[in-house]
């Protein structure tokens, strides 16, 4: 077998047998498939398309390439939550304290944000003290003692998907379906997890720009779930308006500390209700999707979510009195009110601009090296379908920077598009499909 | 403009334009375009395929990407040949000499073998002091002069298709038109030919294995020509078998010679009369094929285009007394008779297979940077279609390596297939097809 026989063969239309993509995966990782030659297969793979065994037999090459995370002593139903990105996208903050606070073993690796998009890890370290890069011995340990564990990637996990997700990124090759399904399966299979609710996110602010992508991804990341043994969840959510009002990593916490304490914006509560009551019935806990809803209602109303999220940060040396008053966590030298210049309804406030935003003024990265700024970031004071009147505020922005904020200010008043009808839209349900 | 958009582009199947084109070349000779770049690009063009226009953009850009030959001086007319290869083939040293008898200038800059196939100027240097590496001044010089000068390629001829093509390789991309057609045309235009004569060689031992992709080739060069003002034929010629009967750089030099003396394999005949005639209709100087063959015949019968060969050689420093008395060439230790092990008649003799069989012996490289013995190889006593008996010579071993020789003896007995048949085939004919 040599790396030209099998280009030659996706270059033809051929399928690729299991070996085939082994023989690909090791050399790619080890350097003896060159950067070249992995450019070609994985130009042909675009053109091409993989079927949804090679599609899986992609994924678990790419699972084992590195470290692989053994979370068997939890059991055989140990769920994870994966979203596939967007703005404002507290979910996995609000909701794995409060399925931890359910007796459900929670051990959650998360990412960074880049681009337009933020990311967990990130959010989390804006409470002072917290650490996202504790060991694996450490985030084990954490997880038997408490229940729960939110950190940040420190194995060298699926290094095969880094390498070649960086090469796609430099030869036009991102937007494929059994690429990005194979890089998302593959991190999860490697990280540990036997079950699996994904959150797909859908819109202009999500990596899925249109529905129908959504979908396909949806089913094709079920599949590899099917063939690799890991029942798999696919939930629709809508990413065309930032979720929430806080966009800005102190300001996600103060929000999603406020979702744990009961004051929850509608489109988080549906998205956190539907991923996690599916993650109750994955966890075998439960089959009915409504009935799983209302506990975890319940463990708000009754605090032990939030007792849940209060005694991980203090787990993960976090200090927890920024929690328990949340007016302590660092706050921007600038917080300014941002007015609309008309009367109407909000017909859209599009999320990717608003991401793009909050990294423009600190709280995101352009390139992986940069550093943030915790403070800093966008609260939108109204959502889609509110009635606004002139000189009403459409939200704050909070900023260090005193030269960026005039062109912020207007940037925002950009951004929220203001219709002239004068009846409010009904707001729009953020589940938009289920697949399973 | 940026390379990303271009891939993405081709990847989606739609036509690069003249700038996106310039713009890959131009960049990737530079280096600021990868080569996992272009092997992303390349891919995405054999799947997609290139229109012509996109095809002769290819070509022109490959070819002003370094030196470019002027042959102006020369009027015109200026008419280059090209071979795409194969085995035994001596045509370029055969048929140029005569060309330049009947008074038509003679640029040629030729390759080197590697693989199964044999080098023109590999073949020239196996006559004691003949200089291919001599510079452009000189060259033209030549021309100008004697009316020939056959050297190597010692400018910087479209350096982007050497370094395409040599990436090509590595990504199994080797097999397609455009980029097979664009390669040629390019090295062609580059080297100052107004007019070209392409001898498309079909069959095992060349680079089209069948007719139907060598019609596809030799259209496509056409298109290219007429888009890029270089008026063009192709000669389809066979290549199954080796073309006359020495296989071996100063075997296949005595064969020339021989030739222009008038001692002339049927099937090399064949191919130098017609793309001779075709070349001497381009130059302007006769439109009857039929005549123009009969003029080259004519000036082999009078010693002319023998003279005109004696000539170029001393000019390029080479020592004419091997040519006057060819037994003065170097021999090897070793010329060993090979026999038939039974009666019939010859039904094949696969030219890739003696080309790979030669190439081992020593007379050809497996790698650029091997050194060739320019003294060994095959020399056939028989053809395809002849008869013969048991214990006749099938044909001549010249090795100096003796512990290959029991190898090579059986390799060649092998190659040679006997049917069992008793009546002699017909000789079939070398010319396949004209596309003009």
């Amino acid at each position: 077998m040599n790396i030209l026989e099998i280009i030659e063969k996706k270059r033809d239309k051929k399928e690729l047998n299991k070996k085939e993509i082994e023989f690909f995966i090791n050399g790619y990782t080890k350097g003896e498939v060159t950067d070249y030659q992995a450019a070609a297969l994985i130009m042909a793979i675009y053109i091409n398309g993989m079927t949804p065994e090679e599609t899986t037999n992609l994924t678990i090459s790419m699972s084992q390439s590195g470290d692989v995370l053994d979370l068997s002593k939890f059991g055989k139903n140990v769920v994870d939550k994966h979203s596939t990105g967007g703005v404002g996208d507290k979910v996995s903050i609000v909701l794995l304290p409060i399925i931890a606070s359910l007796g459900i073993p929670v051990a959650k690796m998360s990412g960074r944000g880049l681009g337009h998009t933020g990311g967990t890890a990130d959010k989390l370290e804006s409470i002072p003290g917290y650490k996202t890069d504790i060991n694996m011995d450490n985030f084990i340990k954490s997880v038997e003692n408490i229940g729960i564990s939110m950190i940040t990637q420190t194995m060298n996990l699926a290094p095969a998907d880094k390498k070649i997700y960086a090469l796609r990124d430099t030869i036009s090759c991102v937007e494929s379906i059994p690429l990005i399904a194979s890089s998302i399966m593959s991190k999860k299979i490697a990280s540990g997890a036997n079950k699996l609710v994904l959150d797909v996110t859908v819109g202009n602010g999500a990596f899925m720009k249109d529905i129908e992508h959504a979908n396909e991804l949806s089913k094709t990341m079920i599949e590899i779930g099917k063939l690799a043994g890991i029942e798999t969840v696919c939930v629709l959510t809508d990413m065309n308006e930032p979720l929430g009002y806080a966009i800005g990593n102190a300001l996600e916490i103060k929000e999603a500390v406020q979702a744990l304490k009961g004051d929850i914006p509608k489109d988080l509560k549906e998205v956190v209700l539907e991923c996690g009551s599916y993650m109750i019935k994955l966890a075998g806990m439960g089959n009915n999707i409504e009935e799983n809803k209302n506990r975890m209602l319940e463990n708000i109303r009754n605090g032990k979510a939030y007792k849940k999220f209060l005694e991980m940060v203090q787990n993960q040396s976090g200090d927890i009195t920024y929690i328990e008053n949340i007016d302590k966590l660092e706050k921007a030298k600038m917080i300014l009110p941002v007015y609309a210049n008309k009367d109407g309804i909000i017909e859209e406030i599009n999320a990717e601009e608003i991401g793009k935003l909050a990294c423009k003024i600190g709280a995101g990265r352009v390139r992986k090296e940069d550093i943030i700024d915790k403070a800093v970031g966008i609260v939108l004071n109204k959502k889609v379908g509110d009635i606004i009147k002139r000189e009403d505020i459409l939200g704050y922005i909070h900023i260090n920077k005193k030269e960026l904020v005039e062109d912020a200010k207007q940037q925002l008043i950009d951004i929220v598009k203001i219709s002239e009808k004068t009846l409010p839209l009904d707001r729009k349900c953020n589940i938009i499909a289920i697949h399973y």
